[in-house]
């Protein structure tokens, strides 16, 4: 990360305990943090008795790059990310543990700008940050570990999906993807589109709200729609057939796409990072407030089809390449 | 890191998935895994209503060296400096998550010998390696997050300690030092020194023993015994005073002290990554086996005293610097 203001302070200036400090106090926590950052480790409720726990890495110029987003997306991107894996469990995130790595020349304003990132939609998200690490490395590297509680429900894994289920979906598809193209071509606006894919923002509470009215599977969509709906269906061992006419494109979407000439709806189906959740429930399950049917559960060993027909193309993000 | 020899797969060609599945597949997940990796969450029982958490991140050529260590002890170390800290709350740890960053290029070989020792070291603590992520980035950069236990017990912090306390210690102090000097200047051996420097082995039964037996304040010994026991005396507002005659000075480290012309108790004093614990315990306590008594709590604003004289020098590994 080059330095092009050295008059101001960076981490190695600011020492990890400066840094620490800089980054924790007077942060409030919620009810659920009952030991926070300070100490060899945390101590988070689990009323539940289960934790559901997940983590991801998010890495500079594999995951977001700082010239196309402000150091706080990257702190709310790295944490809502994590959240989004917790909720599609039907859990209610309790708290997420912090692990940054980061050239010594960083500047500290980076390093507090991303945390309260961080903070932002942790706080959004009714969570606490309640313990971290930071370290020194070549690249900016934000790895996030996020805890939830089960509320006394069953798990809501990728493998329970039964033919003849509902397939449906809550919150928005191809707003990331448009971004990245949008950004990829010199562009920052519209900023809609630009914002989806510097963070995305989660509805943390579907994912309990699915468990409750009885989901059969569910999965939160962070490489694509038909990439994520290949994972649910290879672990419950049943096709997905997704219906177009029932994926919103929204207006902005078929705007975009006309301007920068694509086709909103591969967005749609093959765009990442949106984070929203994918679900299977009962044939005749009342879908709670903000999900919608987008297609059935099928029989086995036919895969994700799209109308009907196998999909042309990638069904998303490869990672690796 | 350098790939010598093209012909092996890179983590690249097996992807993401492969990789997962190479590292997943014929694991076995203690009783306290409910749901391990392959979802979007793993379920970590938490039978006490409360979960211990910590992080840690350890980077390539900042915390190890893959010239001084094989990838099996990167990832021993990685899982056990997280697991020692949840000891040193007085819990016992029940699962790690990891997180992997590394470059394309590195050969599948060296994250499938890593998990091996995460594993490994895993199974020695009784826990499950339950959820990761594995990503690219220019370096190769290790993230443990640890998750415990308190058994029903209140979690035992830094801040606890009371004048008049007795000091003690459990575990061996300098060897990694000595190790890294070893390294350093270019031997190999003798191999105890060695392998202490490439991971430590960590009682992390000793942290429980501990809260049972009463102590009112512990922590994980990482960058050195007077460093962290001044995170101790800061936190709980006392003074601490170690004797030299009841440390451990261990006959091999005085051989590699002569051989080397360096002191060893000093390696004893301020060395760092043994995760050996200190903990403090009331005036009378019987300390649990593995402990001994090394100083004792003194008044507020003595700080760290060693035979009752302040120490001369650094307290311990200094971070960003």
């Amino acid at each position: 990360m080059p330095n092009d203001t050295p008059e101001k302070p960076t981490v190695a200036a600011t020492g990890e305990f400066g840094l620490i400090r800089a980054v924790t106090t007077g942060r409030r926590q919620p009810e659920s943090t009952l030991l926070g950052p300070g100490d060899d480790a945390a101590v988070v409720a689990a009323p539940d008795g289960r934790t559901v726990v997940s983590t991801d890495v998010l890495v500079q110029g594999v995951h977001f790059r700082l010239d196309w987003s402000a150091p706080e997306h990257v702190g709310r991107k790295a944490v809502a990310v994590n959240l989004a894996d917790v909720a599609a469990m039907g859990a209610r995130p309790t708290s997420v543990l912090v692990g940054l790595a980061c050239p010594a020349d960083t500047p500290t304003d980076v390093i507090t700008e991303l945390v309260d990132g961080m903070w932002g939609e942790a706080e959004r998200a009714g969570v606490g940050v309640v313990g971290g690490d930071v370290v020194r490395a070549d690249q900016l590297v934000v790895s996030v570990t996020a805890l939830g509680d089960l509320e006394g429900r069953q798990p809501v894994t990728r493998s329970g999906a039964r033919p003849g289920d509902i397939l449906a979906l809550c919150g928005r598809l191809g707003w990331a993807a448009a971004g990245l193209v949008v950004l990829g071509r010199g562009f920052r606006s519209p900023v809609g589109v630009v914002n989806a894919q510097r963070y995305p923002e989660p509805d943390y509470a579907a994912g309990p709200a699915a468990a409750v009215a009885g989901a059969t599977a569910m999965i939160d969509v962070s490489d694509g729609l038909l990439a994520d709906l290949g994972h649910l269906a290879a672990a419950s061992e049943v096709g997905l057939d997704v219906r177009t006419e029932r994926l919103e494109v929204h207006q902005r979407l078929r705007e975009v796409g006309q301007a920068l000439g694509a086709d909103p709806m591969s967005w749609v189906l093959t765009g990442g990072e949106d984070h929203a959740l994918a679900a299977t429930f009962p044939p005749f399950a009342d879908l709670p407030e903000g999900w919608r049917r987008i297609g059935s559960v099928t029989m086995p060993d036919t895969g994700v089809t799209v109308d009907g027909e196998p999909h042309n193309g990638e069904p998303g993000w490869q990672h690796w390449r």
